[in-house]
Parts: structure tokens; C-alpha cells; sequence
């Protein structure tokens, strides 16, 4: 039996290996979320990594396979802890709890940092199409998760037929968004509470009953 | 009778001297709406607007003075040509006309681009507490001609006494800066739109008869 430090996982690196390469991921998004992506050399992640030039270069061929798992990496961080929250939301209880959840959670951070996605995406978007795709794909899966929620309620009726869950999906994400880049601003998390508040409120105009 | 070009105008330039202040505020803007302002630097606004070191540092102290600058600068550009709109926002007709607009606006330039008031934003939120207030301020005035059009509407009392105009206006503009951004990342109107339309269709269902 190989030892479980040297036996592959299904990327093809060891277990060291995929935690070296998850260190150097997560300080450079780190790095990135603070100075932007064009303020990050590779030089600065392999400092902070504690890692070798070699050790970087293995996992990563430049800074734009960085890059991409970077957003990969913030995709996973941001969208990820939602969606246990998004199988609940097909009901207008489960959409107070997932928009409780996001307030909350700038509240925590003192409304500081916005989205880390949405900041790679304003850096981003101009530069490159396969990374403009990818950052586009990372909000599709935050749009599915709200999406699949209100296209549930729709089909079990607690939508007017004549709803449109996808659109209210979009729409509900664009506030959010708007919401987020407000209350960094304002340092306040009024405006993503009035934004999300907003969007349910259309939801729950749409309601049976 | 002093001549048109060396009379002083209410910020104390000359005629001529605005012209070039003006100038520069433009290239600075434009390459920071493409590079990022961390990728611009007074060497590039300088040979961009064909002027000396000189004339540059005659009107902006550091690159902090140019930066706010062109905050300004944007605000004006973004927010100024929807003025006239704002003042018909006290009716439906009116909100889907400035809606009409704005979807307009990005379908004309590709959905390229976003919003340059929330690049600058993303970027230099996190950096200083000045031009993260100043930004806040850009928004606010956007917001503010939002929401004097739906309080207008709300004191005629075609939106139901109940209705809050204010929160309606920060939604609005929250709904709509979230749009801007889906709509940068997939070059599709469609966020937008349905962004604009989901707060178009809750401002309805406030109104009376």
C-alpha cells in the first residue's frame, strides 16, 4: 500500500504536492484580493508561500495559470459556503436565511473587501477572453444555485406560473452584486440589505397564496 | 478687456491653462479605464496627453490628485448625460425611458467596458479612506437623482404611501451596478435588462391604481 504523502490523487499529485500547490493558490489570492492581480508578482507569492522559484514554476507554467486558480480557488471560497443555503431556497423562509447569511457575513468583515470575484472581474474582465469566460462561469454557478431554488418553488407551485425563476435568479444576483460594491463603499450594510430585501420582495410578489 | 485666454476662470486657471488641465484629466482617464490606475503611471498620462513633466506637476501634486481627478472626471461622464432623464424618473414612462437608455448605452459600446465609476472602485476602495469617500460620493449622486424622481412620485402619490422611495432608489442603483458588471463579464445586454426590469416591475407594484 503506498503511503498516503506519495500516492496520487486524481490530478496526479501527491497529497504533498497538492497541498504545496494549495498554498501557493491561496497566498496568491490573498496577495491579488489585497494589491490586485497586476500589483502580485510571482516573486511575491513564492515569498509569502515560503516556497522555491522551482516549486512555483512546477505547478504553475506563468502567472496566468495562476491566475486562473485564483478565481478557481475565490470561486470555491465564495460560492461554496452558500450552498447548502441554496438547497433551501425555495422557500421565502430559505431566501431570509441565505440573505441573513450574506449580511451577516459583511457585517463580520465590516463591510470591507466587496466581492473578490467581482474585483477580479473589474481588473480582468478587459484583458482576456478565457479568463473573462471563466470569471463569467464562476457567476453562472452562484446564478444556477439561486436559479435552481426558484425554479423548485415555481414547480411546486408556490410561483405564479406566469414567474419567470431565471430572470428573478439574475436579477436577485445583479442586486446582490450591486448590493456588495455599495457597501464597501459605504463601509454600511445597508445598501446589500436593501438590495437583497429588494429582490425578495419581487419574489414574494410573484408568490401563491 | 482681457483676452479669453488669459482671463482667469473660477478655479483660477486660464482659459488656456483649463484646456490643458482638462487634457490631461482626459488621457489619465482613458489609460486608467484601460490599465488600471496601479498600471498607469504620470509618465504614461504625461506622454499620452503631449504635455512636459512640468505642466503636469503645474496642476496635480501627485498621482493621488490625479486619481481624484479623474473620479471626477468619470462621475461627470457617467452620471452627468442621465441628468436630464433623472428629472422624469417621477413617472413609469420615465424610468423605462432611463432604462431604455442605459441598455442602449452598453449595447452600443458591446458590453465592454462596465462601469468606470465601479472599476475605480474595485480598485482603490481598500486603499484610502479619501477616494473610497469620494467614490461613495459619485454614487451617492447617482442614487440621489434616482431618488428624487421616485420621491417626486411618491408626493403626487402615485406610488402607495407605504412605499419607501428612498430604498427603492438605493436598490435601483444597486440592481443596476450588479447588471453592469454580469453584463461586462458575459457581453450580453441580458443582465442588465433583467436587472433594470425586476426594479422597473417592484417600483410598479408600489404604484396606486
Amino acid at each position: 500500500m503506498p503511503s498516503p504523502r506519495t500516492s496520487r490523487t486524481d490530478d496526479g499529485l501527491t497529497v504533498k504536492g497538492q497541498r504545496t500547490r494549495q498554498r501557493i493558490v491561496e497566498h496568491a489570492a490573498q496577495l491579488m484580493f489585497e494589491r490586485g492581480v497586476a500589483g502580485t508578482t510571482i516573486e511575491d507569492v513564492r515569498a509569502a508561500a515560503g516556497v522555491s522559484n522551482s516549486q512555483v514554476y512546477h505547478y504553475f507554467a506563468d502567472k496566468h495559470a495562476l491566475v486562473r486558480a485564483v478565481i478557481e480557488y475565490q470561486t470555491e471560497y465564495v460560492v461554496g459556503p452558500q450552498e447548502s443555503l441554496f438547497a433551501r431556497l425555495d422557500t421565502m423562509d430559505g431566501l431570509r436565511a441565505w440573505r441573513d447569511f450574506i449580511v451577516e457575513h459583511q457585517r463580520r468583515r465590516q463591510c470591507r473587501g466587496g466581492c473578490p470575484i467581482a474585483s477580479l472581474s473589474s481588473e480582468l474582465a478587459e484583458g482576456d477572453d478565457d479568463v473573462r469566460r471563466q470569471l463569467s462561469g464562476s457567476f453562472a454557478r452562484w446564478e444556477h444555485g439561486i436559479r435552481d431554488g426558484l425554479r423548485a418553488m415555481h414547480e411546486a407551485g408556490r410561483l405564479r406560473s406566469e414567474a419567470d425563476p431565471d430572470e428573478l435568479a439574475l436579477a436577485t444576483l445583479a442586486s446582490l452584486q450591486g448590493g456588495l460594491l455599495l457597501t464597501q463603499l459605504q463601509r454600511d450594510v445597508r445598501p446589500i440589505a436593501t438590495a437583497l430585501d429588494a429582490s425578495l420582495s419581487l419574489i414574494a410578489a410573484h408568490t401563491t397564496a
